[in-house]
């Protein structure tokens, strides 16, 4: 039994940031009870990326070890919006649009967490019933000189910057959320820490067992120094193709690599440790990292989606052309036809000076041979494999 | 018409601390319409004293001017008690409570009040239906750096004592209630400053016409120095008897007169300054103090009680006896009664030893002359007026 527990604590404390309190958790598993873990999530319209999926895949861990899932979508303030009307960007929800974003969320996360073991909430559900004087009495447990301790409200009041007071609720609103819920563990990012703390306090203040609090950290993104994200270009969205995750995957650095492998395989500490020892002994990492790329896209997509985006990596590597490229006959009315209109008329170019373009720099090839005449002239009925830059391919047919 | 406003102004502002904005009071006065005059109050059992009517004799300014004061009785927060749990002396009021204090208020506050120009609100009304999304709504309207702007709230904060965030919702609710009553003046005590202004604030960001604010002194105690207040001992209470507040006044010093008459008395400023004039020209205050009580005494009894009040006033001051000494025939089985047994027996006295200590000091009078002897025999069939200290009296016959 000890040592079970041992080994739940290192599957859960796996890449994550901090732990509060390991003892208490420990007890808590001691009980051999499933555990109520608890994670809330923006009730905006999702597109998650790998950076999103750290915390999931911990909520994964959690269920693996045969605990219950929580998954909180915030939708009550998303139905206010911002409430100071200073933001264009935060109007507020509907309940149609709250529930379609959870349908989303769902078809999202399902891809890694178990159905049979998570529970989606909205916390709307508990809020609203609060009233007015439930809003007052929430408010009165905490003092203002311990929300200002919060990292960011501190810098904000330091600096003048303003604070407006519906700012301290939030804090107070999530930690309520996990009186409702009687979480035993919360989840969230680094930067949440204290509004996870604030479950913990509310919890004590009405009698509850406290939650633990797991932190985990922010994944960086492809360029391996800054987080994950949209706006920074450095993402892969668990909705793009097999291909791109794929070759994305494939193009970080293999420091990086055992990063990701650590947040996002789900191979256990000791398949990892074996594959560290290899790459010391002498392995490629590169192999590594094609086995941790087909794991990631068969978990959004399937195993065969991963096969297919390694045959097509590795074509792509080798220079040759892939199995599946698409057929485009292109009728003409001469006897023949230049390249660069050829090109163009097949789609793998916007424009003729596009493709005058791709020549002159060497990215176009007719059957794997570069193609360096800009004039080249091509005759009716014949077939040629055409490819522009590394990935556009077309078989085209002249009619 | 301008005339009149001025006149109108000078009414209003009398006595009064400061008027915020004085010139959007005129253009609201030059509509020549009701206005909306809000006074908020605590929904516990209200025990009044004069030092609280110079609000209350302010909203019968403006109800002599022709307009409409609306009486909020701060039930919402009341019903709630103290969420910090914390003040035994804040329990939670119930519904039955609140209604009750409010017809003791009633009662009370009509003694000064035009009852058809008065509107007794509760603010659980309209402060419930905010809901936990209203109040969150209501708190994003300020920022925490300008609620500690407040003159106790940052004391509190630079000497770290704590602050709960509940209080910050107290201004706001209080100025929301401006907002639901479309108020067009608020009176409170200078204390109230800061909250009294906050219904300006929401008002305008609720696109309404803003509300003047007009705060008043507090009245000092008897002793001329601390405020009035109850458990300081210096009050006069509005349900005090006739004699007892006639008294009271009488005792205050003629500098203290003046400043009772500018924030008590209902005589035109004409008036009191035609009393000021006689006064330099050597008419003894007393006069004015006589004629300002008997103001007072009618107010909250009758002109009656006044009268009756003065009578007794004059007789006590006189050494004299008043009119209406109670009857005690005692009865006794011997021939004669000793003194100190006799004021025990007609009630007097509460022991013979407390007559005898009474006759020691020279407090004991019989048909008004002192008695020296403690051991003074009076005989069967006798009838004496009986006088212990000031104002205890007693015509007892011995049968």
């Amino acid at each position: 039994m000890k040592i079970e527990i041992n080994q739940a604590l290192a599957i859960i404390k796996r890449g994550s940031e901090e732990l509060l309190v390991e003892q208490e958790l420990i007890d808590k598993l001691k009980k051999g009870q499933p555990l109520r873990i608890k994670a809330g999530f923006d009730p905006t319209a999702p597109d998650l990326h790998l950076g999103h999926t750290v915390l999931i895949n911990k909520l994964r861990h959690f269920q693996d070890l045969g605990h219950h899932v929580l998954f909180l979508i915030g939708d009550f303030t998303g139905m206010i919006g911002d409430p100071t009307g200073k933001s264009a960007t935060r109007p507020p929800l509907t309940k149609e649009q709250v529930a379609e974003n959870a349908k989303s969320y769902a078809t999202q996360v399902f891809k890694i967490l178990d159905k049979d073991k998570t529970e989606i909430v909205f916390n709307s559900t508990w809020l609203t019933d609060l009233g007015a004087a439930g809003m007052l009495k929430l408010a009165a447990s905490l003092t203002v000189a311990r929300m200002l301790e919060r990292d960011d409200f501190s810098k904000r009041f330091k600096s003048n910057q303003p604070i407006a007071i519906h700012e301290f609720m939030y804090p107070l609103l999530q930690g309520y959320d996990s009186v409702a819920l009687k979480a035993d563990v919360e989840l969230g990012g680094t930067d949440q820490k204290f509004n996870l703390l604030m479950g913990r306090e509310l919890q004590k203040q009405m009698g509850q067992s406290q939650q633990c609090v797991l932190t985990m950290p922010l994944l960086e993104g492809l360029d391996g120094v800054n987080k994950m994200s949209k706006s920074l270009g450095n993402y892969i969205g668990i909705n793009e193709s097999p291909e791109i995750i794929f070759a994305k995957l494939m193009s970080i650095s293999d420091d990086l690599m055992w990063r990701y492998i650590e947040l996002l395989s789900f191979e256990s500490l000791e398949t990892i440790d074996s594959w560290k020892s290899a790459v010391k002994a002498g392995e490629n990492p590169r192999n590594i990292k094609v086995r941790f790329a087909q794991e990631i896209v068969a978990r959004f997509h399937s195993q065969d989606a991963a096969e297919g985006a390694l045959n097509d990596f590795q074509t792509r590597a080798k220079g040759g052309v892939p199995d599946d490229v698409p057929e485009k006959p292109i009728a003409i009315d001469s006897q023949s036809i230049g390249i660069a209109s050829l090109l163009k008329l097949a789609g793998l170019v916007e424009s003729t000076s596009e493709a005058i373009r791709a020549i002159q720099q060497g990215g176009v090839k007719l059957d794997s041979e570069k193609v360096t005449d800009k004039n080249l002239q091509l005759a009716k009925g014949a077939t040629v494999i055409a490819q522009v830059g590394k990935r556009k391919f077309a078989k085209i047919i002249i009619t």
